[in-house]
């Protein structure tokens, strides 16, 4: 019987609502989701490795990935690059191994241009309140600054219509939990199976 | 924030895949499923109790549903009618309860045409021949029989891509998990949650 492939598991919404959280959640239940590894021009930190943490490239070596049209998206930050190595994701799927991006909204609307076939969960906060109380506990911001990440976040809120399913972070365990529900309902998904089951009724 | 609507699940899949079991199975979990009741015209047995093992009603009763459109299928089988009203189905769907109902194959394409917003699961044989030990374990069929069954049977896998889904009940307890993961996935689904996320955004 012909083996089904992975799922491309995109993960985002707006900023605060605790996607890194919620995904190394799930990364602690040890499912058998690969985790995206993503391409940087920054500078390895102490115990990363390449090819785990990140693949490690240069200035000139990121470029030519993005003008060769090897990103799924990408995106400076800081004045490095960050970006999702398009051939990673694509073997990991043929492998028929799940893999989950975490990402930010404009980066995932990027993905779906060139992965339609894949999953996208947009994380809600339970409220806009929550949410602000979310970016404010970091402590680390002025009024005006969180004013304008909660317009960000409307606006990013407003992109949720783009995505297939919308999971609530009312608490990490369950969003967690429906993460994985999505991830088994899409597997069982008519589309996907048909062909392998075409198989079944002309094999006998 | 306005209350979502319930679900309306259709288990079906072949004769002898085990539909029955797996309800059961999935009764006994005690989610917050509602099971569907149906009406017959068959006498009530010891300890059934009206509008919880069946809605019983006489023949004239039951025809009169038929002509009223007040069924969301119906067949007759030994002599005696069954069917599903819609009345009950709405009405649990609308106070925000899921309900499942448990299907032949043709009954349940019949539901999908009034019904097409209802979530459509094909449950499925791990292979054809397991379906023929199953049809078989009864005990109680000729060869010939269980032969026709297995014609009827292909006929009906062929149905599958009319599903949502496709569940393998290759055990009875993966099965189970498989359909809740399907209804909280469907809960998820954001063509479902939009209005009220929408509300979210406009309030604050």
């Amino acid at each position: 019987m012909r083996k089904e492939k992975g799922l491309l598991i995109v993960l985002s919404g707006p900023a605060g609502v605790g996607k890194g959280t919620v995904c190394g959640a799930l990364r602690n239940e040890n499912t058998e989701i690969q985790y995206s590894v993503s391409a940087t021009t920054r500078e390895p930190r102490a115990g990363e490795v390449d090819g785990v943490n990140y693949f490690f490239k240069s200035r000139e070596e990121f470029e030519s990935m993005i003008e060769n049209n090897q990103l799924l998206e990408h995106a400076e930050y800081v004045g490095n690059y960050y970006g999702t190595p398009i051939d990673y994701v694509k073997q990991t799927i043929e492998e028929g191994t799940d893999i989950i991006l975490e990402i930010e909204v404009q980066g995932a609307l990027k993905v779906r241009e060139r992965f339609p076939e894949g999953v996208f969960i947009f994380l809600m906060p339970p409220s806009l309140a929550e949410l602000r109380k979310r970016i404010q506990g970091r402590g680390t911001e002025t009024a005006e600054i969180i004013d304008r990440r909660m317009t960000v976040a409307k606006e990013e809120i407003d992109m949720m219509k783009k995505y297939d399913y919308v999971v609530e972070n009312d608490e990490v365990a369950l969003a967690v939990e429906r993460i994985k529900a999505i991830v088994t309902a899409e597997h069982c998904k008519r589309e996907r199976l048909i062909e392998k089951y075409k198989q079944l009724v002309e094999v006998e």
